[in-house]
């Protein structure tokens, strides 16, 4: 039985070893350390996973791996995007075979200009394609990577096409208005945010909770907030992940988290990522890491006092 | 013995059979009609043909079934590029075993606003993976596609990097000006415009052939206007294959070149796009073929009396 799509599923920081391969003991190790921290869920192979650094086998591997580790598959919701149908088919119905609560189908990025058809006939000859099997599937959209995206018209004939299918949205334009819209437009989707920057405005709006890169390194405080957003001290909690939000982002947001996470677990292969992107210099770890509020989550402590 | 990167090099439509797979048999005579009307050679794999829409399994089959379909490996110049710099590698290296001419290579394109560092890291740590068995590169220069591209101060850093390997681009930016400016920067860099729209204008400014979509259905005339620019009718024939080009450009470059490859083979199933491209409705087909410059094309005669 599937989890339902609410509360804190952090897009899972993809470690790496020493000759530059995936690592599933140390992913492993990190993903129950996010729901020790409160996650709900994971959503791992996501644009902080590197997931499009990763082939398709090494994405297979990613799920399986998180299987391997005693991780439920109820708590996966694996990224299954890719810009050819059939890969994206194949890794949405190994997620879907493994009992995942879901997929994150980002648009088939390298495409620019097509149109709401065309991007219609991919999601629906992918569905066809798994047939049976089919997972249900949050949209993706974030347009500063995908450039393309899921837009209103779309995403309300997706859903009214493949009701119980087409269930929810993780919105990383950034836009809280655009995030707003899409809550108040289609009752009952579940809308994550993609970033934790106006999180509290967003659950009271009606968001289900969050997706976000700084997840990964405030599991916790984040967690919280979609869990307590109505209590007292909501706003400073909203403060408080916003300063650590703000501080990664300055620097990167997977090198920065990958910094942190290499503090914390005391292991430096934590900070390598794959090309195009590059690990921090020494002087901007330092940096982070010196900044208090990221000292007390390397530390484990709280964010906030 | 690799033949010249000069002249036309289509980037070959990929067809589709009735159940959606790779078509070899109809791939191969479609490469084979395009050498026979005087491209130089075949930049298979390029967004024209779909690649990205191809699995990794698939690309590399495509490679194959030219070679089984008798194409000289020489003339081969596959599209490379992936996210995921292994599956690059690894297509690549495949490339190169077989002897192709070189390759084209696309950036990392889910990224954005990665660092010309990050970009060298890609192509520095793909050349490595290669080893001695590495292709000559071509960049693949495709802001409209890719939006990351190969900036002139990275393209000056990989070619002194990596001499004799990184040694053209393809320039489909779609700027004149910035062609010449490639062209101008790197004496003995082999570049090919994307587009034949200011082909005589870029050979006269030393572009050293063209890689183009309509060039599917337009090889002869593309063709000789990069082998014969000095002569006389130059300017009589960039008029008209800019005539050609402007009438598949308005219903869409891919489905309004399959639609013309359809009526020239008489074979309806190379209308086949994968989503999110979608074919050419009936009417939008029929329009195109209507253009006399267009069914002259179809009939096999050359665009011009």
């Amino acid at each position: 039985m599937a989890p339902d799509l609410t509360g804190l599923w952090p897009p899972v920081c993809t470690p790496f070893d020493e000759t530059g391969a995936v690592d599933p003991v140390r992913l492993q190790k990190h993903a129950q350390a996010l729901l020790a921290d409160g996650a709900t869920g994971l959503a791992i192979l996501g644009t902080t996973s590197e997931a499009n650094s990763l082939t398709l086998g090494e994405r297979r591997g990613v799920i399986d791996a998180c299987l391997a580790g005693g991780i439920p598959a109820s708590a996966l919701l694996p990224g299954t995007g890719a810009s050819a149908l059939d890969e994206a088919a194949e890794l949405s119905c190994h997620a879907a075979d493994a009992g995942a609560a879901g997929v994150l189908l980002l648009p088939p990025f390298y495409y620019k200009g097509v149109t709401d058809d065309g991007l219609f006939a991919f999601v629906a000859r992918l569905i066809e394609k798994c047939g049976a099997r089919v997972p249900r599937i949050v949209l993706y959209h974030i347009p500063p990577m995908a450039v393309i995206g899921w837009s209103m018209p779309l995403t309300r004939r997706l859903i009214e096409a493949f009701p119980g299918v087409v269930v929810g949205m993780k919105d990383s334009s950034g836009d809280l208005a655009h995030i707003k819209d899409v809550i108040a437009a289609f009752p009952g989707f579940a809308v994550f945010p993609g970033a934790e920057t106006f999180l509290l405005e967003a659950m009271r709006a009606g968001a289900v909770g969050c997706i976000s890169a700084t997840a990964n390194v405030n599991a916790r405080e984040i967690s919280a907030l979609t869990a307590r957003w109505r209590d007292p001290d909501a706003d400073a909690r909203q403060r408080s992940i916003g300063a650590v939000r703000e501080a990664v982002q300055a620097c990167g947001l997977i090198p920065g988290a990958k910094a942190i996470l290499a503090a914390r677990y005391r292991d430096p292969a934590w900070q390598a990522v794959r090309p195009p992107l590059l690990p921090l210099s020494e002087a901007a770890a330092s940096e982070l890491l010196a900044n208090p509020a990221i000292a007390a989550l390397v530390a484990g402590k709280p964010a906030r006092g």
